[in-house]
C-alpha cells in the first residue's frame, strides 16, 4: 500500500524551485524523475542525472531520469510536484491528460490562485476522467536560487505552508503521504483558502509597477526595505482589503498581509510599511532586474486577474486591483484580464459561493436541477 | 493710452517663479506689486524690496510695493501676472474679485488645463462684473530657481510661449502690451488649445507614481533621462494619444509630446522614450524629493482631472488617464477628481464643442433659447 515511505515522485520544471525540490527529495531517499519542457536545459543532467545541494540543505543525490517527454516524465510516479509558473499550469494540464493514471496526486508549489481548479477543470476539459487529486500549496517551501544546471542552493526553508486539494476530501491524505519529505504542509480548509490568501498578488505587481523606472534600468536595490516606502504600503494595503473582502464574500478564512507578516516572520508593525521595515528576513532580496519579471507575468494574470475575476463574480467591486491590472497591462502591451484566469477558465462560471465550494470540496459541479433553474429565472 | 512701455504689473506669487519675474519686469523698468498670501516669506523683501537675479539674466531691481494684501497688490495695476500654482488659482480668484477694476489683465504663468477658464467662471460667480481679460500661457517662461528670500537664478528662457485670453478677440492686444517685457508669447487660437497642450499632463504624474518608491524615499535620480524607461514611456505615449484624442474632438491643433519635444528641444526619436534619451536639455533635471510634489498635487488636479472631465463631457474614453489619477488618489488617499477641474468648475457643463470655443472666443455663454431647449430636450 501506497505510503510516505514509497512514494514516488515526478517534479515538473527544472528551474530554481524544481532543481531544489528534486534534489532534495531524491537526497530523502525518493525515487524522482525530472521533466523540463525545453530539453536544453536538461542536456548535462541527462547526461550526468546528479543534483548538489547547498544551503540549509546539503548534499549529492541522483535522480531516477532526466526527461523532456513529459508522458515518461509522470509514467508510474504517485506524485507530480508541479514547479513551474503558474501561467504554465493550463498548457502543463493538457499535455499531461492523456497520460495520467487513476491515483495520481498533481500538487502545485504553489498555485497562485485558483492553481489548483484551472488545472482540475483542464484535466476534465482535456478528456481525462481518471481518478485525479489536484492540490496546491499556498507558497514555495524553499527561498532558493539554481546555482549551476547539476546543483540548487537552499537560502531558507519554510516551517509551515497550507495546502488544499481537490477533492477537499483528499487533503489530508496528501499531507500525509507528502510528510515524509515535507512536514511542513499543514491543511486548508479548501483550496479557496489557499488561493485567497496568495500574498504574491498583494507584494509582487504594485510594487515593481511603482518602482519601474529603476527595475527596468537593472539598477539593484532592496525590493522590500527599499521599495515599499509608506504611499506604496498605503496601496499594498488597499490592495489587501479588497483581497480580503474577497476572501469574507467566500466564507473563506482570510488572513490579512499585516497578519502574515507576523505569522511568518514575527515582523510587526501598525501598517505594512512598519512590519516590513521590522523584517529583517527581507534583507538581501533584490528587486527584480527588468520588467520582464515574474512579478508582473505570472503575478497579475495568475494572482490579481482571478481575484478580480472572482470579485465582480461575487458583484464585489476591486478598484485598487483593476487600478494594478490596467496599469501592467499598459505598460507591457498585454491583456493580461484576457490571458489570465477567469471564473469561467476556473470552472466558476454561474457558481454560486456554497457551489464554489461544494467543488472544491467534491470536485464534482453540483447539477442545477430544472425545479432549481426555475426558481433561479 | 496703455502700451506696453507704461504698463504696471502686479505679480502673484513670491516662489522660485514669482521671484524671477518680479525681479525681471523691474529690471525692464516696470513698476511691480509683488504679492504672497503668507507674509513670512516676504518679511525681507518688506524691509529690503530688491530682487538679485543671476544666470540669463544678471542684474539688481527695486519693486514698487511688497505686500500680502491682495487688494493693495493689484491696485492701479494693469497685468496681474499669477505664477501660484494652478491649485490655488479658484481660490486667488475669489481673493482677487471684490477688488478687480475695469480693463486689468489676468495672465496665469501658465493656466495647466482649464486655468483661465476657472479664473473666469470663479470671478463671475463671486459676483465681479468688471471688464476682466484673463489668459493663460502654456508653460512657465523660464526654467529657475529662488535662491534667497531676494534672490534667484534664472537657467534659462523659452523662446516661445503660446499664450490665450478670453476673449480670445483680446489675445493679441494681451501679447503686445507683454511684448515689451516678454516678446516669447505667440498667440494660441484660445485657451483651449493652450490647455489642451498641456505637456506637464504627460510628463508630470505618470513617471513620478511609476518611480515613487525612489522619490518617496528621496533618492536622487535624472527625472527625464533615468526615470523614463521605455516601458514608462510606452505609459506617456498612452497618456498623450488620449489628450490628442480629446483635443481633436475639441477641434483643437494638437501637437504630440513627440512633435514638442522636436519643436522645443529638437530632440528627436521614434518613440518618446528615444527623443527624451536624444534631449541634453533634461540632464540636470532631477527628481524630487519626495512624493509631495507638485507633479502629483498640481498636474493631477489641474491637468489629468480637467482632461478626463473634458473627455468623459464629450463621451471620449480616457483609460489610461484615469489609470494615473485612480493610482494619484490611491496612493496620496485624496480625491484629485472632487477636488479637480471639472467641466462644472471650469463653466462647461452642458456645453457643446461650438459654444465652448464661443465661450473661449467672446468670454459669454451662449444663452439656450427656449425653442432650443424644446429641440434638445
Amino acid at each position: 500500500m501506497l505510503n510516505f515511505e514509497n512514494v514516488s515522485y515526478a517534479v515538473i520544471g527544472a528551474g530554481n524551485g524544481g532543481l531544489a525540490m528534486a534534489g532534495y527529495l531524491a537526497l530523502k531517499g525518493y525515487s524522482v524523475n525530472l521533466y523540463n519542457r525545453s530539453r536544453e536545459k536538461l542536456e548535462s543532467l541527462i547526461s550526468y542525472p546528479v543534483i548538489t545541494l547547498s544551503g540549509s540543505v546539503e548534499g549529492k543525490s541522483v535522480l531516477n531520469l532526466v526527461t523532456s517527454d513529459i508522458g515518461e516524465a509522470i509514467q508510474n510516479t504517485d506524485i507530480i510536484m508541479v514547479t513551474v509558473p503558474a501561467t504554465g499550469h493550463y498548457h502543463l494540464a493538457k499535455a499531461m491528460a492523456p497520460y495520467l493514471k487513476d491515483g495520481q496526486i498533481i500538487v502545485l508549489n504553489p498555485g497562485r490562485t485558483g492553481g489548483a481548479l484551472e488545472v482540475y477543470e483542464t484535466i476534465r476539459k482535456s478528456g481525462c476522467d481518471k481518478d485525479i487529486v489536484v492540490a496546491e500549496a499556498q507558497t514555495f517551501i524553499y527561498a532558493c536560487r539554481a546555482t549551476g544546471p547539476n546543483s540548487a542552493r537552499i537560502f531558507s526553508v519554510k516551517n509551515e505552508v497550507a495546502l488544499a486539494a481537490i477533492p477537499a476530501t483528499s487533503t489530508r491524505r496528501v499531507i500525509r503521504l507528502l510528510s515524509g519529505a515535507y512536514p511542513q504542509f499543514t491543511p486548508a480548509r479548501d483550496v479557496m483558502e489557499t488561493s485567497l490568501n496568495n500574498f504574491g498578488a498583494i507584494f509582487h505587481p504594485a510594487p515593481t509597477l511603482l518602482n519601474s523606472g529603476h527595475i527596468e534600468r537593472g539598477q539593484a536595490f532592496e525590493y522590500y526595505l527599499e521599495g515599499i516606502t509608506p504611499s506604496i504600503g498605503q496601496m499594498l494595503e488597499r490592495l489587501d482589503a479588497e483581497r480580503m473582502k474577497v476572501a469574507r464574500a467566500l466564507g473563506v478564512k482570510a488572513v490579512s498581509a499585516l497578519e502574515w507578516l507576523e505569522e511568518s516572520y514575527g515582523a510587526k508593525g501598525d501598517s505594512i510599511y512598519e512590519a516590513i521595515q521590522n523584517n529583517p528576513a527581507y534583507k538581501g532580496l533584490t528587486a527584480p532586474k527588468g520588467l520582464d519579471t515574474r512579478y508582473i507575468y505570472e503575478d497579475v494574470p495568475c494572482s490579481l486577474v482571478p481575484i478580480a475575476s472572482i470579485a465582480e463574480h461575487l458583484g464585489i467591486e476591486t478598484p485598487a486591483i483593476d487600478t494594478i491590472i490596467r496599469l501592467a497591462n499598459m505598460m507591457t502591451g498585454r491583456n493580461f484580464r484576457e490571458e489570465g484566469r477567469t471564473v469561467d477558465k476556473l470552472g466558476l462560471k454561474g457558481l454560486s459561493v456554497v457551489e464554489i465550494h461544494r467543488l472544491a470540496q467534491t470536485g464534482e459541479v453540483k447539477k442545477t436541477t430544472v425545479h432549481e433553474q426555475e426558481v433561479v429565472a
